[in-house]
């Protein structure tokens, strides 16, 4: 029989949302996978008669949060409230409890960080905050686990959607701040008072944590200098377009002389370095180690599922520690067990250059064929004639439409029966 | 007193020598996070004659695999011969000999992964291999960690690094394949034979570790249809680049209606995405979750250092499992210990728009004024001066060599006393 893993929310708003789903639609892989079930079975939801846009049977929610924090049949609190308090209360009397608690609240975790880890250390409890940290990203775990062969120089990171949101709309079409944060709105980007990110506060709670994990400094997000993006005018975007820049807002930190430095502040940064083509709402950390180089890790910072993700990640994590048995799991897990078995390349829209004579009805025999084949072209480029080997030839480039390659490859043979090429030269698919 | 994990090594080549290196390193960091101490205690070297350019004790050397594969002493066999035989049956043997393994060997655990698998099961013992897939990029260990709470619909993976470059270098220089893979040779990116590289088989073996993580499918390397890059050509590069498009050598997976569909083989990809702005020598692994949606990680693929870090990051795993007494570790670690404490935001090139009036020897106060505060300029632009309020006034935007902000305001405090600037509009750091 599966062991069950019981958990118990704080919260039930975005993130909450996106969790309670991530775990019912991957419920049945992560039981493959770990052996064990986890169950949210409690909710504190201070609202039970407002509709959550989401299927969760009445009973779990309770009102009150003891119900949660004290209940000795859950072993797991994921703390979804956000803000600092009551937040930290919270999290410390379920540790007090002997609970294990995961949390995407990083403000919480950078006011309250080192108070937490020791209650967590006192009780013999795990803490654990991945989605309070650039959002899917799994960018704390990988520095904990896989990355702890590693001292680490620098961390750059674009932390905060919302205003590279912006700042890639402004770059990219020309619009000014107030449109482009008008836009973020619109698209649920930004919230009505965009202070927190635009003026890069939420940056600079999460450039806490990471300072905190990476240098072992203290660096509360008030002692960290910080500079939004609100200053930032067309007049810089068209200086750093024509100079080869592009203006993200970074959350920095670096060790020099012993020292660890850093800030939030917009950054020229040159268009050839990774983090310049991080766009939109999309967030990205880029590490320097002393053995593994540069990295960069790139997803999404935000949003119920992607954070869901992160948070539902941590709960995996610390119910695998839980389950002493499981000291053995193999992890990574080669598995051959799927069927159907692999199926090969399928379909896709391919590239095809060719050389063809240059004569009447070349093009016309070849379209022909690809038709009958049932291969529809998307685009023709035919390049100027010129002599080979003392024949008139041309270079023609095809994108045809999603096909199989063994179909394709079959109506280049039967073309080639109607000697209309002199060569097939490359075959290339093309992602969409 | 600290615990010792004791490992031993077969085979010093550059991974080997990476991974000796990344340990000495970071040995007391590793020993902070963790509280045991690794130690590779001997290592399989059949030329100890050989001058391998590292500091390594003779004593560690052994000719004998069975010195390392049967000592009781040892709980980590690190496997870094490469190749299928023997290091598949000195993996087993140790595993047989109850001792974990790690191992960087992609094509040893392509072949053989199920079996090597149900061997470390049957014998309780761990198996990792987070080196044999895109090098020091921490794919594996997020796959089946924090991204655990997912299921993927594709991979796409920059996996070989040699490919990149020579693709990298065509596109950007015109170069042709051969003056490409030449320069890559003498930048010893590639080998003297290139065919595993350029034919896309070492990609096809990393896909083929891919496919069975991801998707639990057998996909065995010499099933995955695989297409090099020797046939694109400066025709093609020239079409890519007109049409939107950069070239690369994808190593491509995706679940489709049940089916798992899968190849190697150089790809079309749209500008916009962020696979195509992957450079030179460098691997990406991009992945789109049902939770997490897309992700990309970004880093090293090859190089000792990058791929001992790898290595090394799976020993840590390894051991942390072996302790049992490790259930409670923090991870991740808050770490607020570090003296001196955080030294603000150090010193930085810095980018300053603002805005002067229009009358001669204004420029002169400015750079005096900045060259008092021992600050100077690497770039001036002004741009054309126009009527604003009655007055005629001028955007300046100065770049200054690396200076610290406090000293930076002081110097604009300064020449604002001065009565030459109307008003600074924007200040940001450029990130070199």
């Amino acid at each position: 029989m599966k062991k069950i893993i019981k958990a118990g929310m704080l919260g039930i708003g975005n993130v909450g949302r996106g969790t309670y789903q991530a775990l019912e639609m991957n419920r049945h892989k992560i039981a493959e996978s770990t052996g064990f079930d986890i169950e949210i079975v409690k909710i504190l939801n201070r609202h039970p008669e407002k509709n959550r846009g989401i299927d969760i049977p009445k009973e779990k929610y309770t009102p009150d949060p003891d119900d949660i924090l004290t209940d000795p049949e859950i072993d797991i609190v994921i703390e979804l409230i956000g803000g600092i308090e009551p937040a930290t209360e919270y999290m410390a009397r379920a540790m007090q409890h002997g609970k294990s608690v995961v949390t995407a609240n990083k403000a919480a975790i950078a006011a309250n960080g080192k108070k937490l880890s020791r209650i967590a250390q006192e009780n013999h409890v795990l803490l654990r905050f991945e989605a309070a940290v650039a959002g899917g990203i799994p960018i704390l775990t990988s520095l904990t686990t896989a990355l702890l062969s590693n001292r680490f120089s620098e961390v750059h990171g674009i932390l905060n959607g919302t205003t590279n949101y912006i700042l890639t709309q402004m770059a990219q079409y020309g619009k000014s701040y107030e449109e482009a944060l008008s836009d973020a709105q619109a698209k649920g980007f930004a919230e009505a008072d965009p202070t927190a990110d635009v003026e890069g506060l939420d940056a600079a709670n999460k450039l806490s944590i990471l300072i905190s994990l990476i240098f072992g400094v203290d660096a509360s997000p008030e002692a960290i200098p910080t500079q939004g993006i609100t200053k930032v005018g067309s007049a810089d975007m068209v200086f750093a377009k024509e100079s080869g820049y592009a203006i993200k807002l970074l959350a920095s930190a670096r060790e020099s002389d012993g020292k660890v430095y850093g800030n939030v502040e917009p950054v020229l940064v040159p268009v050839s370095h990774p983090l310049a083509s991080v766009g939109n709402e999309y967030n990205a950390v880029f590490v320097t180690g002393n053995a593994v180089d540069d990295l960069m890790f790139y997803g999404r910072g935000a949003g119920p599922l992607p954070t869901g993700s992160a948070v539902l990640g941590d709960v995996i994590g610390v119910a695998r520690k839980l389950e002493k048995d499981s000291a053995y799991d193999i992890v990574p897990q080669l598995r051959y067990d799927s069927d159907p078995p692999f199926a090969g390349e399928g379909e896709s829209k391919y590239y095809i250059r060719m050389m063809v004579p240059d004569r009447p009805g070349v093009l016309g025999v070849i379209t022909t064929v690809f038709g009958q084949h049932g291969i529809s072209m998307e685009t023709i480029q035919q390049k100027a004639p010129y002599e080979e080997d003392g024949e008139r030839v041309a270079p023609i480039i095809f994108i045809v439409f999603k096909t199989g390659k063994a179909r394709l490859l079959e109506a280049l043979e039967a073309i080639k029966g109607e000697g209309v090429i002199k060569s097939v030269d490359n075959i290339m698919r093309v992602e969409e």
